[in-house]
């Protein structure tokens, strides 16, 4: 035991020499060279500008910027437009965020040309499912930035306020504006004046970053939290708390940005329990909001247990409504039709709705993708969504185009990401779901952006040597060609992985019990409503496999525009990634490759199972560019993601193989557990955080 | 949930049709054709020897077949003469051993052909270590055959004999005659009158198929049970009592075969115990049992903390004793100088006692070696220890002639294994743990058998298609092809695959706790004696690791004789596979393979990995081979077997990786788990059976 111990304090001391904790994320402080900064203006966001500047120059010694506010039309917004010499922007927070490109592009050694820069979505916003204890739904990196439990659960320390500006930064530097302070489903205590006190703080720690404060809502808060008899949107004295409550939130944040709904979902109270549509009370908030220039985000998240698709129920709900929605309500969609699985179409809402304003809602937080175990990367997800062609205005109508107002006119534009942040020391839990919050900064900002781009930066900046180190290291192409390139590649692949080692071919939530963490295909409790069971999504049998969505089936395909509806409705021309998405197919169904559908499944399966061993490989070859504290964490997630992967792929095929009793192709690696014992484990995936 | 319990079912119905519970071992029921027997005599043992030709008779349908008891020089002991037309021997048991040959002929279709087989050892013997509570120390097979707790644990009932018949039956199949029916950690009680009569009817159920019946005893047994002041060999009241007690038995059980004895070892009492040595203690039990024609089987299995090298310490003790014990002693050896370890290089002792007899003890139940979850065929151990030249009499000095009479005159010669037999309906627990029983019993008769043929055998007898299908599947080249072949060649190879996974390159003992299934290189709780604790036989350190027994360490070498001793002493002569057996050599070390030291040993543990995916594979092609029962069974313990190969090679590389700071070669599989989770575990392995 001696010998053992000693061991480890020699590695420790060795190794810990670089360690990193990540909690600096992407703005790694590298020491700066001197620089001039001649500024048009004076006020806190532009003092944070001219401090980044200052503690962040890796231009030339001595060199000079010029910061300029000066109007111009082909500037939007908070855009900005960027030269050698300095930045100009229309606004304070244009400055702010022309500055951190600057110093990003230094920071990546790309050059600096003259360009304009334009956000493609007007609020991009995080959404935190934050609750009053502090708890965090479907958070895996610790508890609340926001709130705790305690005596002093709404005492505002001066570490709070330093974390919140901390977030603040992080968010301003990659162009987020907003945040919703706590979860959508919402306690009615948030409303209440002790609460708003601490929003106030938080608002006001954030306010110099351009970040904006919003609160998620509940419905019945007139009834729970102002003791009305009703919270019926119609009704007069609903109506008047609603604007009494409003006035009261402006008094003390006048900037604030408004209301996040999650309304009749998932046992959420909402217009519907008084008779009333969801255009009624989005528009009854939407009026009290409105004389303070703020808004109503209104998600579409809603199905019930008697529908035959719930993939159905959000555009049958909703497309009704077009038309009769305030012009500052934004209707929430999530970006596929069910809910944030590996892969799924577009919800058939993007597009459609032409007179409603209507925003994207992604999901940062790895819900269904790994948590915060796995690596993977999301962009290359919401870049396949915001791409994705909804033909609503003939070809090239993409989702993003449909969102930002460039195809149907919206007052507002917005988009969406539920947050994947908490107390741990590196924000995310995982080193690389950083480049995740990070991702969708970018997007928001330039949806035109490409995953491998924002891949590119993130991994520069998070990883690349210090400053002392940045000139030979980079220059020399060591780093690029042992390093990023790889590293890039496996963040690159790493999605496909996961949809490879989990649901393939358009099988989705297959997960078990409520966690969505591991595979449970079999998952089926006792009095479950149907639609929260696996068996209702995969609907394997004897003969075959797959949701039935065509003409023949519950027809979601006629709620997508043609020529999408007649693709997706045949299953020689529906995309294999989307088959058994849209079709109940034969396991005997002859694929492109010229396998069987089963074989095809066996060998997707397969190869995400080996694609994560490869990550291993290429995380464990890049040890000497990285600190130790960094590869270590990221190691050992590596190996639980892999363990992880084989247990999808084993309980999947196992499961499946019941029915169709068809062997493995024997040319691929074999289950190594067991199908008995991989269905008692539910449990221990609900405990693995 | 519905749909699923409706598959299982209907899957049992389907699948069960052939299913086999492995109970009928090597002898399963296949029809017969009628055939004529004429014998020279009657008896219980001819009656079996009648029976199983009836009831097994492959050959020509009404043939003729002639048992005969006839003395003849060329035979020997219980042998055989074979011919097409019947059997000759010298004993009953000769002939029913014949009769044996002469069915597995048949079901192997192998020729006939005239021959005499006669038995390499003289005893022929199964050590079981059970307990008088129906534990059995390492046993994982289920609680023991012969003894068990509770009220009625004396009774004798049907199914007992039954059991015992059955049992008696499969060791008189493969030429074991004799069995050690309690554990050499022997409780006194197992003397006692109450329980000599249990070991009566055992005895009376085994006679008729030539299986002798002997116990362990316990050294102090005249003073634990007799209620002696003493149990000093030298008391003449202790020489009294086991006089006596010996009597008592033989009155029992006129055939009984003797004593086996642990003493003085690993806190067992002993004849040290009173000053006496090894041969004072062996030699008054050996008089008293000498006009029974009984034996005394004595282990040389000591050692104790204070020797700087366990490995040195039977011989040390053992040697200055040869020509001291009476002639119907025989020192019983284990293989190697350790303990049971997947490699060791054969114990010094064989060849150097020229003056006593000595057997050799192997070990069936896999202590070391996976337990009964890990398809390990050990027959390739055996041959290599029993091959092992020892050049104690020149070149040809192997350890089968130097314990078989052959070099050294013995006045009885002996083999024993220790037994992985339980209650479980398959016996040994794995299906193919009965290799291993099969595998001693014909090692024991033939020490020249190859563990090739001795594989080959088993597994048609084992797996082959019965009757009706025998010809045309056998014939046909099929089943040769895609069953035998490869599931041969998977046995074959088991062995160094467990060496590589567990511990290659002369690695040993570096098991977790005390249940040595897992991996603990680590294990060293404060306070464990040191020999107690892999550290001690690993060395692992900054510099090197091995346990150096050149002539500069313990010099463990010069108890061989040369050329070995020198061979052994020199790392570039020294076979690799003893390399850290016998020196502590730098990581650095140069192998043959060009490779270093610490590179070669991580490709040994991925390949013993590998090898276990590859058996996996094996096994899974085999599928329509296989009655689903047995598939199914065996299929489940290949996959823990993998993922436990998988954890024995995280857990050594991750801990040897903490000393030598050297990376694991990158074109390897990574480590999937955490060293720190591995050394968690050591409980869980503890618990797995």
């Amino acid at each position: 035991m001696r010998i053992i111990v000693g061991t480890f304090i020699v590695c420790f001391v060795a190794l810990s020499a670089k360690a990193e904790t990540g909690h600096e994320l992407w703005l790694r402080h590298r020491g700066a060279n001197p620089v001039k900064v001649v500024c048009s203006g004076e006020s806190a966001t532009l003092s944070l500008a001219l401090h980044e500047l200052r503690q962040g120059w890796q231009g030339e010694a001595g060199a000079s910027v010029a910061l300029e506010i000066r109007p111009d039309k082909s500037i939007k917004g908070d855009g900005y437009k960027l030269a050698a010499s300095g930045v100009q922007a229309n606004t304070e927070l244009g400055i702010l965020y022309g500055v951190y490109e600057l110093l990003r592009r230094q920071q990546t050694l790309r050059p600096i040309q003259d360009e304009i820069s334009n956000p493609s979505y007007e609020r991009r916003v995080l959404n935190h499912w934050d609750n009053p204890d502090g708890s965090v739904e479907r958070g895996y990196a610790g508890h609340s930035i926001f709130w705790r439990s305690g005596t002093d659960s709404l005492a505002v320390t001066e570490k709070d306020r330093a974390l919140w500006q901390e977030y603040g930064r992080a968010n301003a530097s990659i162009g987020i504006n907003g945040t919703v302070l706590n979860n959508v489903n919402a306690s009615p205590e948030t409303l209440s004046g002790e609460s708003l006190i601490r929003v106030k703080a938080i608002a006001d720690a954030l306010r110099p970053y351009g970040v904006k404060t919003y609160l998620s809502v509940k419905f019945s808060s007139p009834s729970l939290l102002g003791g009305l008899k009703t919270s019926d949107p119609l009704d007069a004295q609903v109506v008047q708390w609603w604007k009494a409550k409003v006035k009261e939130i402006y008094s003390l944040i006048p900037d604030f940005g408004g209301f996040l709904v999650k309304a009749n979902s998932e046992g959420q109270p909402g217009p519907q329990d008084y008779g009333r549509t969801h255009a009624q009370g989005a528009n009854m908030m939407a009026d009290a909001l409105k004389p303070f220039g703020g808004i109503v985000m209104w998600r579409a998240f809603v199905y019930s247990s008697e529908d035959k698709d719930r993939a159905r129920q959000a555009y049958s709900e909703f497309m009704p409504l077009d038309g009769q929605f305030r012009d500052n309500v934004i209707i929430q969609v999530k970006n596929g039709p069910i809910d944030f699985q590996p892969r799924e179409p577009f919800s058939p809402l993007f597009g459609a709705m032409k007179k409603t304003s209507v925003m994207p809602e992604l999901q940062i937080t790895q819900e269904y993708l790994g948590h915060s175990i796995q690596l993977v990367y999301l962009a290359p997800m919401w870049e396949e969504t915001l791409q994705s062609d909804t033909y609503q205005k003939g070809p090239g109508s993409t989702v993003a185009r449909s969102t930002d107002g460039t195809l149907f006119p919206q007052k507002y534009s917005a988009i969406a990401g539920v947050a994947n942040i908490g107390l741990d020391a590196n924000w995310c839990g995982h080193h690389f779901a950083q480049a995740n919050w990070y991702a969708f900064g970018r997007l928001a900002w330039n949806s035109g952006l490409t995953s491998d781009t924002i891949a590119d930066e993130w991994i520069r900046l998070t990883f690349s040597p210090n400053q002392k180190e940045t000139l030979n290291a980079l220059k020399s192409g060591d780093w690029t060609k042992n390093f990023l390139t790889p590293v890039k590649e496996m963040m690159l692949r790493s999605r496909e992985a996961a949809v490879n080692y989990m649901m393939p071919l358009g099988l989705h939530h297959i997960f078990a019990g409520t966690h969505h963490y591991g595979p449970g295909p079999w998952y089926a409790p006792k009095g479950m409503r149907p639609d929260w069971t696996p068996p209702y999504y995969h609907q394997a049998d004897a003969l075959g496999i797959g949701f039935d969505r065509t003409r023949a089936g519950s027809n979601a395909v006629d709620q997508y525009r043609e020529p999408l509806a007649s693709q997706f409705n045949d299953p020689a021309t529906c995309p294999e990634i989307y088959l058994l998405w849209f079709h109940h197919l034969p396991w005997t169904y002859r694929m492109k490759s010229g396998r069987t559908l089963w074989d095809e499944l066996c060998y997707r399966y397969e190869s995400g199972v080996l694609q994560v061993r490869q990550f291993q490989k290429i995380w464990d070859r890049a040890e000497p560019y990285v600190d130790a504290q960094r590869f270590a964490e990221v190691q050992s997630k590596l190996r639980r993601h892999y363990r992880d992967a084989q247990i999808w792929k084993d309980a999947c095929l196992l499961y499946f193989q019941q029915f169709n009793r068809l062997p493995i192709p024997y040319d691929i690696e074999r289950p190594v557990n067991d199908l008995e014992d991989l269905m008692k484990i539910d449990l221990k995936w609900s405990h693995h955080n």
